[in-house]
């Protein structure tokens, strides 16, 4: 028996082992994708306990907690934070095949050095060392992420967003690593939401464009791409029901967008039509500024009303939709490229049977511009686990070029979460590793360690450009 | 290598071995979802040979015959059981990887001590020995129900059933084992069945209500529930096409059953409407009574017109949609809980492609009222076998809280088949015992050992607040 | 660590080494379905070098080569033979885990007895090793044919092709391998395509009637079956974007067809209406043929509108489509059966998420007429790896009758495909060896030797009612 979480977790055999820790462990990290506040890290928060760093804003945790019947109060109410963490403690105690469990442990591991198991039993005695530690300077925001050996970290911005925070960081010359804005423009995209008008001239008073249509929206937003691109953005990302195809013609849109601005709701179709007309103008803009360009997908947000009336959204209502067409994504592609304005593009599904058509539409806009130009994402969300992974790379490597991926992000609010990439690396390396060991490749280490280091790092740094 | 289905099948590893035997082995067995015949336990039915038990109405065994080529006279026609066997046998001898080769083969073990491996040139042996046995008074219904360690079954059954055989055997003290109807309104929502005309008045006159408008038919079914409940039930079960959300006011669904008695067909928008109005309902009748909702969906039916002419329906020619929207199924559930009146529910696809989406829609509605209040139901049908089975518990356990699932039933007509729990069981020990085998979870035996025997049997005994 | 690729390459325990050496390494190959030019064969080409065989008009490996960014020149540009081999052989050097890896290897090491890995150092080597032993006659297409122990193969044509070099074949008394061709007529179906009415035309012209009427296309299709069937076919074969069914009367579809040959595009109801139509007469025609027909669908081609005009068809830019409603195929399946006019049928889905439903689907329409007279095709196209293969044998193996199974095809256009054979039986020996291994099936070399063989040969044989 292999023992509990230990120095080769999830590694099973010698050649997983070396490449782990040969070439994937101590190399950098870059994560591109994340929702950090950057304003923590201006000023470089610190936390009274470990209630706030782990369940403050984690509706993964949450969600978990809902399912062994934990009451809302020990949740998002109003119970103590001592009593929270025990409610936690004590569901997780039994959390077995979730991966709560072993972010969590690997959390205790490398940020608190605590390599036992937290249950009810052992609640107290986590709850006070983890308390101890993160009363120490070297537990605030920005030492966690030096301590995690990161160089660099792309935040998730409104186009509207001052980024007056990644000024401070950028100014400040006591921290080095890069922090910087990535472009999400969804709130002038959701159309039929009901903030949109609202949100219209809110981007007009920014943008200092008047806005009378859409036209004048992709103006705006572009004058706020000009800004987020001297402040370093090189990344844009999307959130999307589904990755849609619905061309209509520039009159039709602004027909659309003028009703919608009238204050009426739009149709299924009229929407899809927008929301298509307006993705194909950030394609654009991504292709026009070598952007690289996020799409994120395959989800159905805030399920249930009667908790998004009462705690709002990101709170773990959400789910995963099997509504994903893939014909759509592919014609979506092809509209790009047909003009040769397709930029470089990362997919994210949420729907885990989507993994081998998206890696065979990826593979129909492929060219010289960039290895792997056309990238599929890291196992994402609630496919972010041990088999999520595995899947992903299976069909990666199968229908694409798995050397060529760049690899692994956290996606996370929290500062803990780097461990997140160390779980990723053991996973490719046992992956990788339990080819070898199977004769189904040859135990060559001068390409295997640059693959594990390129997949780890390096394939990031070089796609997306970034001056490291 | 390890030896043909001996005492440690199914467990690749100590850990697994030792949950199996110490924890799931002995534990009592309660089968909250079946199709058996009450009356069969009512009078205590006796077998004649093992045809009967095993071909009489296993259309699982049927489809498997006709994929070998095997004529229909030897599977539903006039050959002699013993012909009937000797078909069976023969096309089981080579059933390589199929579930049906292990359920057979653990039958033969547990209930008639054979260890051997049936095939064809064992046949006349195996026949020989199982009628010798099934003549036995110790292999009747009722004996072979005490033999496998079952306490509590739930039967299958319409609105309209008397219930006569669920009071004899409750009025039976030599018999003490509880067997409860489960309530199955199939026949009430399916609106465009040629038969619905006639279910209704057959309803009408049950319920001592007549019934003029749907309102009517909640109605009278309302009353039936009552009678339902004074008889022990506490489940309800639902066979859906899919999981559909099709919202209309009551008028409109007053219309569209109106056209219906009228003799007429409605459309298929209506009959999804007519459907939802009616599965809200019984949501609502469920969240009121505290019954647990069962919904069974992603089939389609009688997919061989000629057959189904010839042999009716149940005889082997169903099989899995992929038409399962997520989203409707997200909605149907939201609109109960949006009014606090959505019931403990368990859900079941018969798309496998369908269980991180079950999943995490799931992890949307859970709150404190129940341990695992909305639950994934196990492996269902086409996928309850070793691969589909692994893959319910993977993604559970990914996405979910699999401490408290509520574990297996065996969905079956037959009183042999009690030993799929054990075939659950195994799997499921194996499942959690890889994990603590791999250093993926702790080797403490007194969580291990409870979440064994609370996914075996006491959580469905705390689920579905059953006496025992 | 196991050896990289040896003779035990994919066996992983010493019952899967013993089945696939004692009963399937030696076992004749019968590739009933692939894409090789028959003329190549009439004419016994030969090779200058490998360059020609591997790169010449394989778009797995130009799809490979763009997702590593190598430019389009040395893929299907005007780079030499020599550039294009060595651009190849750099990027299969860190192919890990892609199917493109293994078989090339495979095909190194059968047919040019390398076993070393080709990556950019070995290139050379691999190069003029190669194309030394391509300029023997040994090496020929005929050659290579006989060396892989086929007896049979299957081409793919055109209702209008001559079937010349098939007579040339066949008339030649020094080559004995049947080489026979397929039915498939797409042109005919696809009537929304280009060149549809120009079709037509020629489909009049070599059939020798006038074609006025879709009944008259039939007609003409009987024709050319006729002349096919005397040239030794007894397979059609079907591209589909997706098994539909979409009936209408034989008036509606006069009405379609007269409007697509008065120049009009067809809508797409009335596109899928149309080739229903086709289908069923396809169907029927195989019915009363005893022919097998072949439905490949789930594809969506030709994605990248601007290659497609720089380069055409088959190049690359295909890929799988999540729109096959299984519905839709199971009511297509049915309506054949009805009129008891269902053939043999192979189903081959692109999307591997209908395993399951394929499966299943199967099941309701087996007789007595054939073992497995529906069939699950081997994992087709992007699935035709090892996990796709897997998965494809574990889907069957749970829910249809696994060993009669008719086993792999190449579906290629390479004469060194054949080890594609090779890979599929180590998979099915490592399958089936792994079920004994575990105790899930006993140990019985005369049952797991014969469903080997048969799986392997002997199914093909006798399921085609080929004369070998």
């Amino acid at each position: 028996m292999k023992k509990f979480m230990d120095q080769d977790f999830l590694l099973s055999n010698p050649t997983a082992v070396k490449l782990f820790h040969m070439y994937a462990e101590y190399t950098p990290i870059l994560d591109y994708h994340c929702h950090i506040n950057p304003r923590e890290i201006a000023e470089d928060r610190s936390f009274d306990n470990i209630t706030q760093v782990w369940l403050g804003g984690d509706h993964y945790k949450w969600r978990f907690m809902r399912s062994c019947g934990v009451e809302e109060k020990y949740i998002t109410g109003d119970a103590s934070d001592y009593e929270k963490f025990k409610a936690w403690a004590r569901v997780l105690g039994s959390a077995i095949g979730n991966p709560l469990y072993h972010w969590s442990h690997l959390e205790l591991q490398r940020y608190f050095n605590y390599h036992g198991a937290l249950n009810e039993k052992t609640a107290d005695e986590v709850w006070n060392r983890c308390n101890e530690m993160l009363r120490k300077p070297e537990m605030s925001a920005r030492n966690l992420i030096l301590m995690s050996g990161v160089t660099l970290i792309c935040t998730t911005d409104d186009p509207v967003d001052s980024l007056e925070y990644h000024k401070m960081i950028k100014d400040d010359p006591s921290f080095d690593v890069q922090v910087l804005p990535a472009w999400r423009p969804d709130r002038a995209m959701n159309i039929n939401k009901p903030d949109f008008t609202d949100y219209i001239k809110k981007l007009s008073e920014v943008s200092g464009l008047e806005i009378k249509s859409f036209e004048d929206v992709l103006k705006a937003l572009s004058i706020r791409l000009d800004f987020f691109q001297t402040m370093g953005c090189s990344v844009s990302d999307h959130g999307l029901d589904y990755a849609m195809y619905a061309p209509a013609s520039m009159e039709e849109i602004e027909a659309i967008f003028n009703k919608r601005m009238a204050g009426q709701c739009v149709s299924a179709l009229e929407e899809a039509q927008y929301k298509t007309a307006f993705m194909l103008a950030m394609g654009r803009e991504c292709s026009k500024r070598n952007f690289v360009m996020q799409l994120h997908y395959g989800c159905k947000r805030d399920n249930n009303t009667a908790m998004y009336k009462k705690i709002g959204a990101d709170t773990g209502f959400d789910a995963i939709s099997n509504y994903t067409p893939s014909n759509e994504l592919a014609d979506f592609l092809n509209a790009l490229a047909e003009t040769d304005e397709l930029p470089k593009t990362i997919l994210y599904s949420l729907n885990p049977n989507d993994n081998q058509a998206i890696d065979t539409i990826m593979g129909c806009f492929q060219d010289s511009s960039a290895v792997g130009k056309i990238q599929h994402g890291s196992a994402w969300w609630f496919n972010d686990n041990k088999t999520g992974m595995i899947d992903q790379l299976t069909s990666l490597a199968n229908l694409g070029n798995l050397a060529g991926f760049v690899g692994m992000l956290t996606d996370s609010r929290s500062f803990l979460s780097y461990t997140r990439h160390e779980y990723f690396r053991r996973i490719l390396c046992n992956f990788i590793g339990t080819l070898v060991e199977n004769g189904e490749f040859p135990e060559d280490y001068d390409i295997l360690g640059k693959v594990v280091k390129d997949i780890s790092y390096y394939n990031a740094v070089r796609y997306f450009g970034f001056d490291l």
